[in-house]
């Protein structure tokens, strides 16, 4: 009698202990460990995980690790590789984050993934539902998730964002934050920062669509919720929100730097209406003055004469605030600073590149500068004055804050340099300047004329690296240009919103791709290599004194950081035009980068869409690691 | 006046130099080295190149190469890996060749490539242009090429063979042997042969498409032109040809096997018209006997009733040649003899699978036996006596070629075993029958059996391998079973000919897939290793005494031949199906296999395709190797 009820009490508390210990197990796997603010504005200084894009809020893409280095990358292998599956490929653009073990990686498509960084080990994926009338002007590309807290975030193609919990994959929430039938998308990374005033952190992004004719958008959103906190449009005389309420005009309510019409019914150019700066890349964050800190987009459409007065030059409407970085404030959305890479942009070029935060101290002066650089897809470096954008900098009657505009590759026939006294480009006058005629009466288009670089950049928006110790820029560019004409236009919505024709061509037989490295107080080119292909993969560099890459045709590459010379090269079999990124885990440094080629060369690139028709296509997730053992070898 | 011509002739001497550099570096790369007979038939000797699907005539799948070994594959790392790109994935089974530094490697939807097998670098590729309306049963698969003389070959889904030129991947010839409309299709990797008689190579290929009720052919081709030199149909009374001609039938021309039906034009049942048997895998070659070594498919339609004189026992009617082991003559095509592993199948069990031609002394005589092996679909390995089947074993009053008959799966319910004397199963009888009954009068489908192995079969297509050293061969396998039913049926061109209804089922809760190794003397399982998923890659075995093989969960795998111990893995990131491969170049040991997830399981397997959905589709080639100062680590 008494033997029975202790086994039964034995088998119960053995189910407890076991109830228990599953839920504990399951608890801790559930629950994982949340990312703090702490977390994110450490992230380049961390070995173990890689929390937002750019490495960190500065977006220096550098990383403190050493283990790697020019002795023993070679001894670098594949760890693991991952397939984003299904009957997709297309562009493999973007950048993972690693948080406590998991890799996070987005793909093609709207897809999402996390995976275990140790195995590879699927842990879940969401496939974003896109309908069938998504507009993206330059593939169905993804460049990557955010994280903060238990959640996190991507954009989608159908001008979506979402929450995802980061250790399920589940659903927390979604906003549709425009339409995506006009040509509204989302393909950049969102980034996190903190506004100093409330001590609220907020989820950053912005929107793309400047080749339909949208106003570039950025928004700032609670992370819990999804719900918007402000929004930013970067026309002049739009109006902006703030808590759910208009805000304040971007700039000048009138607009002076668009023409008026007083046949319109808003009284401007149709252009003003729709007249792009999207910033669809990512945001860095100056923490020291509490800005956002992004590239505006093109303005619409790319015929710069849709934008200027009949008859007069189109340098006296410059199409603010289109093609230059802006420096918001984080906690009211007001755009406090900006300024213009290319005033009235006649070419798409565009201002989107990541603006990457540094300091430096002034050769002449002695005194520490905390600077943006910017390799512009107008061929030029910009090195800008972060204190005078947090000041008013490019608002009538405040000093530019350009400091200096080096070109970073051969060609450049736009422009002849910059005027650092107005911050303007000097641009080639009367019959030698490359903006490109409006078509003769009766004539459906203008005179082409040859510009380098051509829209697709001398620069894409493949990030570039910065190496505190080096003090070296890290550029993945192109040499190449294009034949360049406008057309006649009409806006409709959801069509294109060019105005302009372009045929891009070569411009030297061996190369067009170029990775460099570039001394931002000089100006001059460390060391230069040459690409046969086009270059559409950021870099990255590190405290080991090397630099990764990735080509088209198909190679992870490491070159040293201090001479270009490539000291380790893995081919993944599929073009490669993602940002690399490294970490450390169980004492071993990995290498991560997605494999897969797509974007808008082979889409818009004429000539060398043609020349890369023979890259290959994929859709993989690839890690790398320096084994234990072969770190001393 | 003298300088000038000199110089002349000298600018003219050294162009015409230059163009002759020019043109024998060209001719070089353009001609490479041809592959002869004797090259294939020394292919399992020879270690720096893999000239055939089965690394061999005999179809052994084994390489004497031995610097990969227990101690050393820890070491093997990725040394490259190449994606089929596309937005097109699917299965990716198959084996690749190499030859001269090139590996030629076909991919789902009909795409062939040529690699660098040092760097991965493409060389060329072939996409066979598809009609919309092919019909392979079991996925867009293609298992492999064959090379010979300057020229590689391989099958197309719409029922075609391609010769491409090895060095350019130009059309040399191509031949549309069958109407695809009606089911017909190719994917198996066609092999050469040598007819002793003529002295003629030849090249062997098959048809399949059982599934649609056509009638499986076996061809025989010369290598230069594509012409047929002769067709051997595998339903009892077909018409072979020969040198374009009629030839013979296949067995008695009254098809005894088959029941008669006086209402029918051709005096036999419908099915008989419409009687499968396709050799849809790939023959090995009886150098000794001059035979082609080929599995017949499975009788159409799969309901074994309307096979069987109605109120008759089905086994009195045993629907040659199908679900079998066939002996052919090179030189003329004549059906020499015949196994049956499944008379008169009722389950799809088919007889494909490779026959692996081996030689072992019997314990009892001490006599060498010439021998050959197949693991069936239906859970038993069959040992056979090749010099009877080369001398009418099969036919009346000849004996059964069968020596042995083990299971090398556990849950075989569909027959207890096989008696040595005739040849045949022991089935359960009565109501103990797996034979899935006839619907009752007015019903639309019979009572369902639940049957062990189910139609995927305790292996499929996936080839085994065996070693002279170890004297096991090595079997990727699996333990599972299906819910199976009759239903009603009528021939419709080009519609599915089965008349049977099923569901995949899990047989153990902890895995479907095994990987073993079998002694073939005794019929004892050496070991055995189990897998949760499907196993539906092909091993590969060597003298360092390793056994390679993949897994669906993206694994390669090496194991040590003589315990199965897992040694090494990598995780390529998408399923793998297909046939591993290794050769040796430049002193150092590869190893190479495709990745990417389907295959009949994930279209037919029902649980199983539910179990395998979370696997990821891919397509890669993936080459690994033990680096030359890993070699000794």
């Amino acid at each position: 009698m008494t033997s029975q009820p202790r086994r039964i009490a034995g088998f119960a508390l053995r189910g407890l202990a076991a109830a228990i210990a599953l839920g504990l197990a399951a608890g801790a796997s559930a629950a994982g460990k949340p990312v703090t603010w702490d977390d994110i504005a450490n992230d380049q200084s961390s070995t173990g995980d890689v929390l937002q894009y750019g490495l960190g809020v500065k977006a220096q893409r550098y990383s403190p690790l050493k283990k790697l280095n020019p002795a023993t990358v070679k001894n670098l292998v594949p760890a693991w590789s991952f397939s984003f599956g299904g009957e997709k490929q297309r562009g493999q653009e973007g950048q993972a984050i690693v948080h406590d073990g998991t890799v996070y990686v987005t793909a093609s498509y709207s897809r999402f993934y996390a995976l275990d960084a140790r195995t590879g080990q699927k842990k879940w994926e969401y496939e974003h539902r896109l309908p069938d009338d998504i507009r993206p002007c330059c593939d169905v590309v993804n460049r990557g998730p955010a994280i903060y807290g238990n959640k996190v975030f991507f954009g989608t193609l159908d001008a979506g964002i979402v929450a995802l919990d980061k250790d399920t994959g589940k659903v927390v929430w979604k906003e549709k934050f425009e339409d995506h039938k006009i040509g509204y998308t989302m393909t950049g990374a969102p980034t996190l920062v903190k506004d100093r005033t409330t001590g609220r952190v907020l989820l950053i992004h912005g929107s793309s669509g400047d080749e339909f004719g949208v106003v570039g958008r950025l928004y700032a959103r609670d992370p819990d919720t999804g719900d918007e906190v402000w929004m930013r449009p970067f026309v002049e005389g739009h109006i902006g929100r703030l808590n759910g309420k208009d805000s304040t005009p971007t700039g000048n309510p009138k607009a002076p730097s668009w023409p008026d019409d007083a046949s319109s019914p808003t009284g401007k150019v149709e252009a003003w209406s729709h007249g792009g700066g999207a910033p669809w890349q990512s945001a860095s964050f100056d923490i020291e003055n509490n800005m956002v800190v992004i590239g505006a987009g093109n303005p619409a459409p790319w015929n710069g004469w849709k934008r200027t007065k009949p008859g007069d030059d189109p340098r006296n409407w410059e199409s603010l605030f289109t093609s230059g970085q802006a420096y918001v404030d984080a906690g009211t959305g007001e755009l406090k600073g900006f300024y213009q890479h290319t005033p009235n942009d006649a070419w798409d070029f565009s201002g989107n590149n990541e603006i990457i935060l540094f300091e430096y101290k002034d050769p002449k002066t002695g005194r520490q500068v905390k600077a943006g650089a910017h390799a512009d897809r107008n061929g030029f470096f910009f090195v800008t004055d972060r204190s005078k954008l947090a000041d008013g900098s490019g608002y009538p009657n405040k000093p530019t804050a350009l400091i200096a505009a080096y070109p970073f590759v051969d060609g450049i026939n736009w422009a002849k340099g910059f005027d650092l006294k107005t911050g303007k480009p000097i641009e080639p006058d009367g019959a030698d300047s490359l903006r490109p005629p409006l078509p003769k009466d009766g004539a459906e288009k203008g005179e082409a004329k040859f510009v380098s670089p051509p829209f697709l950049g001398a620069k894409n928006w493949n990030p570039m690296s910065y190496s505190p110790d080096t003090g070296l820029f890290y550029i993945a560019g192109n040499e190449w240009a294009e034949d360049y004409w406008t057309e006649n236009l009409t806006y409709k919505a959801g069509s294109a919103y060019l105005g302009q024709g372009f045929r891009i061509k070569k411009l030297f037989e061996d190369h067009v791709g170029v990775i460099e490295a570039l001394d931002p107080v000089t100006g001059k080119v460390a060391w230069k290599v040459k690409e046969k292909f086009p270059m559409w993969s950021g870099t990255l560099t590190t405290a080991g004194g090397l630099v990764f890459t990735g080509t088209g045709d198909g190679f992870v590459k490491a070159l040293d950081a201090r001479t270009g010379k490539e000291l380790w090269k893995f081919q993944t079999g599929a073009g490669i035009v993602a940002a690399p990124i490294t970490w450390e885990q169980d004492g071993e440094q990995y290498v991560g980068i997605h494999s897969g080629y797509g974007g808008a060369v082979p889409l818009w690139g004429g000539d060398m869409a043609a020349l890369t028709k023979q890259l290959q296509q994929g859709g993989s997730y690839w890690v790398f690691k320096l084994p234990k053992d072969a770190a001393s070898r």
